[in-house]
């Protein structure tokens, strides 16, 4: 059995998504228990229409739901202790659950996260992984916005956290890890990530291999399982390739309606299109996981629908399913038993 | 007439891409005066097969061309007043052209013609500007490889730059600029962007429009006219962009051939397919932009083939003819006769 806690209030249309979207997780691995903490109002009358779900869920009602647009430390001060995203987060703290999975706004979800479960005794700043489809299958991407601005001790971190998950993810042994840079030959990149690059080869890991620097391209090839930068850079990288691929979708829908013959062809080839816009949907790789805390949260797409966030919890039931804490916390040990004078927050 | 200086050895192909391209552009531009630099044992037999450009050129032999995998201090010490590269940017600084065109290595470009033409009066490093498609049209984006971590003062210095060269290239009187950060709230981005957006609010120029702060999917959209941003960011956006694009266009291929129904539909519809793949060649936006030297520098990909090297002969040719330099130098006064604090290379 996984224990899945929800900010029933989250994202930009709340109950009205996440319930049925629990419902749809439900439906794919029957073994989740739902705990759930939103506004009884608005949240019971939907959960009566999803019967099965019901049956598997314990409501909490929560007076305050932190809105879209809040600032995190304003959601802090109304919504500590009280609000269903606060809750959410705290019953995997306290044990009740296993996972959290929000739709809620990420500053405050971070902010609120980070204050509820506190992060990891060796790290010093938490990140988002991003789950990247390629042209090999996916990849993960981290941080995608969480640390603006890395040092080279913070960017290891993320390479063992981001290859903890990718065992938990992508069940291999030895995922490969990249450092994202920039190929020009005269500038060779921040000196972070050149520093970073020569503590991972020097590390010594068996939980990964170390594949060296890759580029903006590597990403949508699938070169490495995981990709590793700071927040700044992975943030753009990451609405970069989302805004690129609504732009070719856009041109592709543009020519497949100008002309008589490219529509009949659009009809003969239809199967093919729904294919590929399968392929490219974005409610499908959905699901941000924050790492780096005692406990694991799932941010998803707040203007995402209820496919889409039960695709966020899908991630999160595949994460606690493989024990992705406990994998990160032993990969740290193992480093830091190894390299005992590396950095923790008390160093830094 | 315009007079474009020719590094015929630049490029994984050099002068059996450069010179069939140049020949492309001289039909679409019969007005374009060339000076060629190369090895004349590999460059005039393939000249003489373009009679008509043979007669619109200068050729001048150089025994020294500049590798593509050549670390930059490498190509300076081996290839400073010899090579092909060095002499057809020396071509610009003498005055015996109005632009150089290379698709030679960008390290050991950006070093030379950083070396040959210096950087102008108050601009401490120099950019390379991109031209990017967008469903609105184009936009510039820079520094997509040039500087990494600029400070305030040179994200506006790139702002400035980067207007004037829409104006010359857009012909629009008030570009709009924009600069590049993440929009996650807690994070608020990095304080030199913060900064930069400050300078220019408050800069009050007449020769643009600050529009704020724009996301990574922003660029796609075509948001804004001018994008700001560092290098190192800029590069991994610019990469990031490529690779998506050939990722989805790898998903179309692999559709549209994946049943016979498919197959089918693509005949029908292979006109619309053809001007899409024509719509996302990425040979047709062929061109880097080299801004804050006394000279336009213009860079071709190096894998390019003749169209698309001809592609960055026309970006050249509309600087050139549309007075890039004098632009940039004539709003740089503009700023700092109104901003007499601000640093200049002296200053910082």
């Amino acid at each position: 059995m996984i224990r899945i806690s929800l900010d029933a209030m989250g994202g930009d249309f709340g109950p009205e998504v996440v319930i049925p979207g629990a419902a749809k997780a439900l439906e794919r691995h029957p073994d989740i228990q739902f705990v759930l903490f939103g506004q009884q109002e608005r949240c019971l009358p939907l959960l009566a229409q999803y019967p099965k779900l019901k049956e598997k869920s314990v409501f909490h009602h929560c007076d305050v739901a932190v809105a879209m647009d809040e600032k995190p430390s304003q959601a802090l001060r109304r919504g500590r202790y009280v609000s269903s995203m606060w809750r959410s987060i705290e019953a995997v703290k306290t044990g009740q659950a296993d996972v959290v999975v929000s739709a809620g706004n990420t500053g405050a979800l971070m902010a609120m996260a980070k204050f509820c479960l506190r992060t990891m005794a060796t790290i010093e700043r938490p990140a988002i992984a991003a789950i990247w489809p390629t042209l090999s299958g996916e990849s993960i991407v981290l941080d995608v916005g969480a640390t603006i601005g890395a040092d080279a001790q913070q960017l290891l971190d993320f390479a063992l956290m981001g290859g903890a998950m990718a065992r938990a993810l992508f069940e291999v042994e030895r995922p490969l890890v990249g450092l994202l840079n920039v190929g020009v030959e005269e500038i060779k990149g921040q000196e972070e990530v050149k520093e970073a690059g020569r503590m991972l080869r020097e590390a010594g890991l068996d939980t990964m291999d170390y594949y060296g620097f890759v580029e903006g391209d590597d990403l949508g090839k699938g070169t490495v399982d995981v990709v590793v930068t700071e927040g700044f850079t992975g943030n753009i990288a990451l609405k970069t390739a989302e805004g690129t691929a609504r732009q070719i979708a856009e041109y592709l829908r543009a020519a497949m309606s100008r002309t008589l013959l490219a529509k009949i062809g659009y009809l003969f080839a239809k199967g093919a299109f729904d294919k590929l816009r399968e392929k490219m949907d974005p409610r499908k790789v959905n699901g941000g996981v924050f790492l780096g805390l005692n406990g694991i949260v799932i941010k998803s797409h707040g203007g995402t629908d209820a496919e889409g966030f039960a695709a966020a919890i899908d991630v999160g039931y595949d994460m606690a399913r493989n024990g992705l804490t406990q994998k990160i916390e032993n990969d740290l040990k193992k480093y830091h038993a190894r390299h005992p004078s590396s950095a923790g927050p008390e160093a830094a």
